[in-house]
């Protein structure tokens, strides 16, 4: 999600000038090596292992760190504990020319899901406009990652998933809704293309983790202590805490209305369990792929996408801000910065990876190619 | 909208007492037989006079007076300067079994909404999903009147429309935008229907014609003026200011990508033109349908989503909120309370529909039943 790593878009100048000064120590294409390593040491099926890795160090590439190679820990103990199971067989229970209903047989969300749209797009070719759901599944990081897929085979492609609860409803001081992400990605002509991946909380639940990890504190209007008051305190929000819904004490009853939507299709309509339920441990999936060829040609709709983001980028600026960007925009900037000078991964991380790579007796020098880390 | 009438959750309590005090001056019957006969007069079939009257009152019956009768007097002279067409020919420009492309004919929006709704429903009846993007066309009140057609019909409903422009992008000083409202219905069970109908700025347009009207300031957060700086006093907003998008300077950058997903569907993929285009008159439609059962039982949906409500509803609340509640059930109230008690029509909006059937030679004494007004 954009918000996933404490970016703001006025903050984007800052975040690539203070990165300058970072040692840029991983190539994204030694990060995936290391990724692929592990994940085959835990006898994961090498196209999993490789998909999972990619689509770890890609969240890094964007910008999304809490989405990035952090993972990798929390992932080897999901297989070791049986939470994720490699080379899960997936099964279509229920099916229609036009919509499919996925088992994602608890293997990796980043398999599940790529799959799941790889079908939605299939059927949208042949029928205009589909819908997947699928359940049994673990995380599957940024939905950018597949709402993208749709936009490259010039299809509009949607994306919500929920997940455990940590969000209360607007008015409530409980946890009880999921961050419930939605994403929207429309191809372009030559503008970047249009990807929008938004928690509808107030912020990701990344953010909070990486201001508790840094002790800093966050801005008035993210959390509620456990007795519903607002807190600058991430400490807060592990303590009984609440994420508040996106919109604030104005309009978060919107950003409410949009987790409960979110809720239902990716929770009860995919069968995966609402937030709420003790059971719940993955994301469950609702995606879309509308077929843009069935409405217009799709040279037109891409020129007048272009035209719509030039509008907007080139409009009149408010006080305090230096540009517009569009969704997807800051990811774009950040991954071409780390393509180029590289990604920095905290010590802590490293540490963890290197660990799990020494009990499973990957020797890291050897998989690093350049002598680099 | 839920926002449209100046309401906010936490005052619903206020709103239902404070109208005690005032009288009820009409039965939504009566409001209805006014506006058919008004519009009969200007030449418009009755089946459309019917269904416009009827929908117009219905949104002063939820409580959205700014959509409601107060439009009688616009329509008629949109009628008179030829903006809108009654009984208009709508025609399918393209279609597969899964989409139709319809232009409006430059017909009234409720007519060309209701329409498009069914069409929806009927391709996703056969199909599952469906999609339905309609242009050149006026405009169509409250989008959950036509979401409700589909969860009536035991199917996921969703629509999103733009307009003119009157929402500045984030970081932006500039109208570019519309209030690109959304909207997603679902059947239920036991519990009232679950309708989401929001803006995607930070308030609906109406909000701030209401707080004009009244002589009120509105909330910070809501405009800018013509400077870009943010202003409580609604005026600015007619000297060359803009509506925000939802979100507010934390999380703003959402509501605008929301925004703009409406504006690509909604504009873009409906032909009907973008907010920022000089041309721009009435909304563009995005419609969709989803067969539940193509999923799952319907009333295994319905029930779960009766616990996903009552358990949002039963969850503790913060300090200062006396309930929580889901969307739609404020409208649900205000219309409980309206049907019985009358709707109150503002002084200056029932001279306006006086002096319109004076000129007409109405006698609306003739129209009211019950010698009531």
């Amino acid at each position: 999600m954009r918000d996933a790593n404490n970016i703001h878009i006025k903050d984007v100048k800052n975040l690539l000038d203070k990165e300058k000064n970072s040692l840029p120590l991983f190539s994204a294409e030694n990060l995936i090596k290391i990724g692929i390593e592990i994940f085959r040491g835990m006898n994961v099926p090498l196209e999993e292992a490789s998909l999972v890795s990619e689509l770890l160090v890609k969240a890094n590439l964007v910008g999304q760190d809490s989405h990035g190679v952090i993972r990798i820990a929390q992932y080897v103990k999901a297989i070791e504990e049986g939470e994720v199971k490699p080379g899960a067989k997936m099964k279509i229970m229920h099916e229609t020319p036009s919509t499919a209903l996925v088992d994602g047989g608890n293997g990796f969300g980043q398999v599940v899901a790529k799959k799941s749209m790889e079908i939605v797009i299939e059927k949208a070719r042949k029928n205009s406009v589909s819908t997947v759901c699928a359940f049994n599944l673990y995380h599957i990081g940024r939905l950018a990652d597949y709402t993208e897929m749709a936009s490259r085979c010039d299809m509009i492609g949607v994306a919500m998933v929920n997940s455990t609860k940590c969000v209360a409803p607007y008015g409530g001081r409980e946890r009880v809704l999921s961050t419930a992400p939605i994403s929207y990605a429309f191809p372009t002509a030559k503008e970047m293309p249009f990807i929008l991946d938004m928690a509808t909380s107030a912020c990701a639940e990344g953010k909070i983790r990486v201001a508790l990890h840094k002790g800093e504190k966050l801005p008035y209007g993210y959390l509620i202590d456990a007795d519903g008051n607002l807190t600058d305190n991430p400490e807060d929000f592990y303590k009984g805490g609440a994420l508040l819904p996106l919109g604030g004490d104005l309009g978060g009853y919107k950003g409410f209305g949009l987790a409960m939507v979110v809720e239902v299709l990716s929770g009860i309509l995919s069968r995966d369990g609402c937030a709420y339920e003790t059971k719940k441990k993955g994301n469950g999936i609702f995606f879309q792929a509308i077929d843009i060829g069935s409405f217009m040609p799709v040279e037109e709709f891409k020129r007048k996408v272009d035209d719509l983001i030039r509008i907007v980028k080139s409009s009149k600026l408010r006080p305090g801000f230096n540009e517009i960007l569009i969704p997807g925009e800051l990811e774009f900037r950040i991954q071409q910065k780390r393509l180029k000078e590289g990604i920095y991964v905290p010590d802590k991380t490293w540490e963890e990876i290197k660990a799990i790579a020494e009990r499973m007796n990957i020797d890291l020098s050897q998989v690093l190619s350049h002598n680099q880390r």
